[in-house]
């Protein structure tokens, strides 16, 4: 059963039904119903191997997932997904580990599936001129940028949040709220990335107020999971009973902070105040609704897409762009 | 830049090079890094694509995920990654939107990246065998099976738990501890697949102990998504003020519903008292910890891939398991 074939099963063209069968939408539903059910009854699978040699280099954006189950990541993955579809390409979607190089992984991905560019979600912000020579098609950094080696502007792309802004913002937030012993709460002071970024704010909010830095206020969890985050919380809360308030760099970890807060006997915020940055949908469920620095995912991955299109079709170069967080208020925090 | 190249200039054997880029475990990591740097100033790529014309059939294991982002799904995709892996097969994930046809993209799947087998992550109960028809490699249902349509059992494998008893015992929880008005808040009674399952299980649950069932304690969301349940919440607690419990079908929908009794002046679970069915890691961080039937997702994951393998390696033919859930009690409910 070819495309022909279900083409005179059905009375029309077989332009209509490659369209129908790649999805395209100026097909009625009526059409579109027949075609399907007629594919379905033969059986018919579309052949992409040959379609992809036929489009070569023509269609695929890759897009590399660093931790797909982050459910920060969820709603960046649909607002790319959509984003690309819209733009006439089709998205290959490529999950990588913690451990994982993403250069490499994208490279291998290009190279393989013959993409025509690559959006990397979740990264590192060290590359080296020498990492990124591997990759010869345009990419974009979504979420993070390069900062931590002075890797060339014009050689790459990036849409984030500026990291070490929303931080800072973040705990001026509490400091004008009169809170002066702030714990924060992070995955790693030198993880090289938006956690260092983040963790720079604080600092520097800090030091804008003349405030000095306090080791003693600053706990590492390792990572950014939730068990991970608990247990910071509790020792940063049995070394420094005194605090007022946390600053937690991502919803996840402010998520298991209140409950060891809870755990601790300490209502939130009566007895200490939490803001985090992410703006996770769950976190805006909780009782009290968590305050945070709310990132524009959608337009995160949006931007993206448009950066890398722009670029794959020639009507423009390499660009950075920043999109401002959004402060998102709930209940998690208190004038002291 | 050749494979061989790299040897010779690192001074190791061409398998030692393909070992190490391959990821295999047998190299040294002094070795390892060797090769690594090497590879790495020689911008050299794998070319995957002849490997896979090599290696034809022989080791992709397709997982089509409906809703990459659900949060229940993350830490299944995770432990299917893993097993898939030390099983010595490479993972090919490929997600689909909620209105995609499973079946249609996995035998797209399967014939462009000539997998050995897929795994469906998420899909409807109500396939006919001429749906399935169209896939001519093995395939798990991992999370649901077919409950609906008359398949033959051994036509297709599933590895899932038993909603409709879990849904039972979640209610039957209730009912012991001598809640009566107990409102249930699903996606839908009809969707052919979990929701109409667990629905069930509350449904004789109530017929066991003689308490007819009434509608108005019935509210369908029409979705998984948090406002959705919310929104769901807030009608039904309109309607019926007078609910002690409510049984929400998942996880997701309970914590919009906590919300929901919150922002309705309800305290949980001293008012109303609400339990769920998945088991997410962040509902074991609320305040009060969610009770929930939890799904042993690690082993989901791990034995639809052990499922999938004995038939690739010709072990075992198709096969159902239904893996028990764990009750995980939490604060969200009391006895009345």
């Amino acid at each position: 059963m070819t495309i022909k074939d279900i083409a005179e099963s059905c009375g029309v063209s077989i332009s209509t039904v490659s369209r129908v069968l790649n999805n395209h939408p100026d097909v009625s539903p009526k059409v579109r119903q027949k075609v399907l059910d007629a594919a379905q009854k033969a059986h018919y699978v579309p052949n992409n191997s040959a379609r992809d040699l036929v489009k070569s280099r023509s269609e695929g954006i890759g897009l590399i997932v660093r931790g797909v189950g982050n459910p920060f990541f969820t709603q960046i993955i649909h607002a790319i997904e959509r984003a690309i579809d819209a733009a006439g390409y089709t998205l290959v979607l490529h999950q990588i580990s913690t451990d994982d190089d993403e250069i490499m992984a994208g490279a291998s991905l290009a190279r393989s599936k013959k993409l025509r560019g690559l959006i990397f979600l979740g990264g590192k912000g060290d590359y080296q001129s020498s990492d990124i020579a591997i990759l010869d098609v345009p990419f974009v950094c979504c979420t993070y940028t390069v900062r931590f080696t002075p890797l060339a502007r014009e050689s790459y792309s990036s849409v984030a949040i500026d990291d070490k802004m929303e931080g800072y913002r973040a705990t001026r937030f509490l400091l004008e709220k009169g809170h002066r012993k702030i714990g924060v709460l992070i995955n790693s002071k030198h993880d090289r990335s938006i956690g260092e970024l983040r963790y720079m704010g604080y600092c520097e909010a800090l030091a804008e107020m003349g405030i000095p830095l306090d080791e003693t206020l600053v706990e590492e969890a390792g990572s950014f999971t939730l068990p991970a985050a608990y247990e910071a919380t509790c020792r940063l809360l049995e070394r420094r009973g005194d605090i007022t308030a946390v600053f937690a760099i991502a919803d996840s970890m402010a998520v298991a902070a209140a409950k060891a807060l809870h755990d601790k006997g300490r209502c939130m915020p009566e007895d200490c105040s939490v803001i985090a940055i992410d703006g996770l949908e769950m976190s805006s469920y909780f009782v009290p609704v968590l305050t945070t620095m709310a990132q524009p995912q959608t337009e995160l991955g949006t931007t993206a897409v448009k950066t890398l299109v722009d670029m794959i079709e020639g009507r423009a170069g390499n660009r950075h762009i920043l999109l401002p967080a959004t402060l998102r208020t709930g209940g998690s925090v208190r004038s002291i």
